[in-house]
């Protein structure tokens, strides 16, 4: 018998709602005996590629998620606090995330990442220091990662990453894929729960309706 | 002692997810004993405004909505079928459920409406004969309603309460309002429920930190 698909995490670091999914999704795979692998992808060019804003780009949007995401980390009771600057430019961190390494380097070099971005560790992950100290501590030899993350290949592997990511349909992130089937943001666990639990209640022939129903009105 | 504050929903026929949220809000605000008072907006307004794309004008956010609507639907225990197309105008519905009216005939109009849009009731609300039917099982003289939500005062009310919505600081629906603090989509009824409960732990001084943040990067 073919292995359960595992869950595939896609992620970009500079969400905040991305490390609020983070901080859950491990005990869910864990729950349903998937394996975890997270796919580090860059948002920004998601946004670009789907023409849409990010929500930090929506003045009142901005403000409403910052709350929103504070009020859900409470909920949760997971540790939550900004970095110093945001937007920041996650590459080096993305890039270094993605080096080849086993899943659970990799899972404890994004967990110790995003700690230092939103889980309160306040430092941020753009300064070489950090991601070098990060990526110590989570097995690697730090230096020798940093180097690598520069390399031709470690950008276009974050390239790649983020081209199958919008192959799949992805607009956003965090965006959890089992299979062919995408759950995005945190709000989607309680859905990607009942999947996992066999309970997926998708009607594929409603869906196929709706999906090609006209628009009798557009802006 | 003043009495506690209302749960303000603003919402608009349109989204699917303020049908979803529509189910829900009114077992929550029954529970936690405060009055509901549904508030008709025009969401391509707050979208003009916000200068943001809907969900329906986004390629692959519409295909992932629609089954994340179907989803949640089954979940909660929702029924729930597309209406004869979408996105639609709304305008007729939204002037109709507008007109002044106690807030009991307005819930029971709203509720009447949503069942034929997203309920499975599956006629939609364009056709004047459908809201007209509806306005009559709500205890309102149909024909009547249909023809005042022609005026220009009716056409005025909906856009003041857009507008409203804009000034509160809303970007998309459903926005449930208690006070001054949103509440936006379907996810966010487990806030608003901790919210009400007396168990907000928004801290105020974390949040301005926040928002006073720099970006360091922009697109």
């Amino acid at each position: 018998m073919a292995a359960a698909a595992p869950i595939r995490f896609f992620f970009d670091f500079v969400s905040p709602y991305a490390y609020l999914a983070w901080t859950q999704i491990g005990p869910l795979a864990a729950r349903f005996e998937r394996e975890l692998e997270p796919v580090p992808v860059l948002f920004a060019a998601l946004l670009n590629d789907n023409g849409q804003k990010g929500p930090a780009e929506i003045p009142r949007k901005k403000l409403y998620m910052m709350k929103d995401c504070l009020r859900s980390a409470a909920r949760l009771g997971v540790p939550f606090g900004p970095p110093p600057s945001h937007p920041f430019n996650p590459l080096l961190a993305l890039r270094v995330a993605s080096l080849p390494m086993t899943t659970a380097a990799r899972c404890a070099l994004v967990d110790g990442l995003f700690k230092d971005v939103w889980g309160g560790g306040g430092r941020g992950v753009t300064a070489v220091g950090v991601v070098t100290e990060v990526a110590m501590a989570a097995g690697l030899s730090g230096l020798r990662a940093v180097e690598d993350a520069k390399s031709a290949e470690s950008k276009e592997r974050v390239k790649r990453q983020t081209d199958e990511a919008l192959t799949l349909g992805m607009f956003g992130v965090p965006t959890a894929v089992v299979g062919a089937e995408l759950f995005w943001g945190l709000d989607a666990l309680p859905n990607l729960e009942r999947f996992l639990d066999g309970k997926d209640t998708l009607d594929p022939e409603v869906f196929e309706h709706w999906a090609s129903l006209p628009a009798s009105a557009t802006r």
